[in-house]
């Protein structure tokens, strides 16, 4: 396997459901990368060595999830030059308006690049767009990616003004 | 000066006019107290080296004051055994809520002791409180604080009943 | 049984599937704590009394677990002087942002120390930690706890990265 | 001085230019009232015993205001079977938010009678639609406040109407 | 059938499995009350007609529910001079923070008496304190209810004293 | 079928089941009208051709349907003169609040007419309620619904006050 | 003066800061305009016969403004077939959040259009939309704002893309 | 001037106070930006051609700044391959929460790459770490900048803990 660009991480493994989608999004690229397990509060001092020793392996782009009080992507932001993209993972009682805030909100100087809650796919595609930059096969699978996702917009459209929503909706 | 036994920090100077309130608490108490600066976004080795060390310098409570993704409270949990006490600083924008939740909705395993938007005095009270059983002078001082605190408002409430209200707020 | 070193309290039955999580992690540590409900609102005199007397009865710590309006762990807060540690209870209408809020934003002089929403486990790990200055037993436990913490994230980091996320998460 | 019908408490005496108004109203119905501190977390037994007793000292209606962790009108609910008006007082960090859920949230069994924060006016119409049941005077002070205060705002309405609204805004 | 002391109105018929609570608490004190819809947005001559002609019948408080946009009870409030208690309905989206603000946010001079999202027990109980000044037979029945909630809740905590939480819990 | 005086987009099928009901309120009337997916993230230029030709295809209001980032119905209106009413879809993570925020809060210059949250039947009615200024046929109907309505609830009232609430609520 | 068509109604003469920018930017178009105020809480009478002989006036469309609880919009969309378009005013307390929801949120059968928190120049556009498909006059300027808007952000632009930010800043 | 690498856009010149951060930050690394007013509302037709237009004039990345409703980092997202970075601008009403949620809660397929409210400086610090994959001389600043802010803040540190608390908060 090339070695990995960039490196997915979460703080639990029940954030897998939700991450893999990142990982599944640049398998579907070829984007080599991986995925594994790095909790700011349980293994402090891995995320301390991942975020540190990430760049010097190659990786260009770190995306980290995490619910909650979700301090992994902003920890692991201020221990690396490499931009850093956040997921807040949805939570079981505030619903991942914690985890949005503790990710997002980051003070002067140390960004965190936040998507959606949940947003793992996106996440993927934005790792994608910072690569394209320097990787031009990249850039055009993005291209493509975004051209595709139009015209699947528009077949749904045609489908639904040609069945009229009742059977539409029937189909499904 | 005496060994401190509480370790006040704070992700910026800029929090230090309200943590400062957990120091003049202590002081009052005549517990020997730290305060300084440790940020855990810019200066994450320092948090690291303060974290691990703290116990061993005689540290028995650590404040941690920080605003927005506040990390520090958390990320200091997370890499010492001591009791941490969370003070969530008010900001700008969101007005603490971002504070609270970031500090607040620790995952099972690193507790944070969370207090009040801005609550450092309350943060200092605390700290007391935590230190009282092993240290039966400073127990003593928690009781004559509290029995202190219900005078004050009893007299307060005396006077306000004697000079009715309007008098009462023209006094002020 | 030994004398009980923390006491574990709630407003009502109803939160004892959320709060047994304290006297379970307390029980591993072999902390003697006992468990009972108390309302803040149906049984004002008791709350008053069991406040009162929890520190002459040998008890050091006080787990108070309330959910909505959640007067238990402040009112308990503002009888005693021990540490007072509060967890507020997932309401069904609210999610828990009105206990978070009435447990957390207690006003100058009688701090509550507040773990996440539904972090009950939390409460009985801070409640050791509190213990361990003057429990050098507990101290111990604490120190191996945040040990083994870490060591079940990088087994599981490990298994993760050995196998990739599919399999991973077919295994479970 | 009559005996007063209405005990209007507060936590602190920063709640008092707002609860004034409460009296304000009273005063001008001349309705008996007494005004004083109560502090539910400062002054737990005197809370208790000023809700115990007020019913025998011929309170029929307590109005209490308080901010944050706002627990006194739940509080001297529990500890009378007067009905208790509550009032959220803003507060700094996050505007009463938390007052409002601390005072509206109460569980099965133990209403309070909540109005708007910062409502204290309110909570004194209130007190008095109360008491009219039993104070025919009161009613009718009531029934003739609801048609002046219609009178009044058709006075305006005619005014505004009359000048149009920039001649309005620059009379005021 | 006794003429109703307490008029319960509600939005919608899909409000009645909550706000029957209210009716079956009055039931059992044995206060006549009255159940019906009364919709402020679809049937406003309706709402006008029972507000403007509720004192008059002999209603003595007026419980209005209502979710969402939730006007009912504010204006209930606006067109009678009696007591009106406002219970907000949990909402499908917002699960009723929005029903609690449209009701309890009143402007000066309109209180309606909130309890909180869904309490409409609560509002039953709160009626026949307010009732209890003029009806000495439901203050009776009042302090009675108080005693038995608090006796049940010792109860409960002498069983799970004895049972431990463990057998407590799979009893249930 | 006669040209459409409506046009229901939405962002994605994903929202048909709720953006349904706007046509099928519409349908009922007979006011002519399209449904169709445009997306303003996926398809802009569809967006921009169907908002800039609605107007001259005959198309007199636009209803747009969006969740959480929901861009649609503001960029639409951006692009037309037409009146455009949005309806926020809930979403998963938090609710609708986001679509909510995205399609009120417009700046000066764009208005977009925001009904409740998944409020697509409301839509239709609003819809029709701009038309009946133009079209005489239309203003009938919305006259004769809203008194259905009434009528319907008026029903249900009867019904409920003959049956006492336990047989009403056995009988759905 | 010729007979008004928009109807702008608030319930306070403290709304009339925010609310004539809707009567200014209807005046800007020449469109007729009555502005008043009609309390749905202190004269709902007032409002009832307001909404009731609005259409029969000449009257084509409705905006009402209010705050906190807002019941002004929802009650009078209630009373008339006429669209309402609302405009939720900024409260000191909740910033309008509340008057938001109070004025969104309307259950189905009684739509309100909701433009943003203070949002009354946009009410006043969007009545102009909502005219313009009877009144060609209108059109035709509804037309021209949209283009002159859009030219006045093109200046705006070249100007500061030729002065650079800090000249275009410091010439403000 | 060399062609820009960075364009920083923004809904409306009152944005500018806050954007311009981004430019100076961009500035003191010497990375040619251009800074200029696409309003997605207002200029539609322009942010349209900015956006499909900017990656043939060399811009790697964007910045896009917005308040309230704001589409502008989705819109332009939408319309360009290149990563985009999204400002939420503080609102006068909601404090910036609508115009964070606006942003970050993008549907799957379009990500926008969010920072904190007003986070513009963030922003432009994220843009340089994007940038530095393709262009080693701006790696290297970054990779200086962030040991200049650690040493920043221990000289901060070093001060306060020379000083006291008192000394430093006089001397600022």
């Amino acid at each position: 396997m090339k070695k990995p660009l960039v490196g997915i991480i979460m703080g639990s493994d029940s954030d897998l459901p939700v991450m893999k989608e990142a990982a599944e999004f640049l398998d579907s690229f070829g984007v080599p990368n991986e995925v594994t397990i790095v909790s700011a509060h349980r293994t402090a001092k891995r995320m301390y060595d991942y975020a540190k020793g990430a760049k010097k392996r190659g990786i260009e782009v770190i995306i980290a999830g995490a619910g909650g009080a979700a301090h992994l992507p902003g920890m692991t932001a201020s221990l690396t030059s490499l931009p850093v993209i956040g997921v807040p993972i949805k939570t079981k009682s505030l619903d991942g308006i914690d985890s949005l805030l503790s990710i997002a909100q980051m003070p002067p100087g140390v960004p965190v690049a936040t998507v959606a809650i949940n947003g793992a796919k996106n996440a993927g595609i934005l790792a994608c767009q910072i690569l394209a930059a320097k990787h031009p096969a990249i850039a055009k699978k993005v291209e493509k990616f975004k051209q595709e996702m139009e015209g699947s917009v528009l077949e749904k459209a045609q489908s639904l003004e040609d069945m009229g929503f009742n059977k539409y909706l029937a189909r499904k």
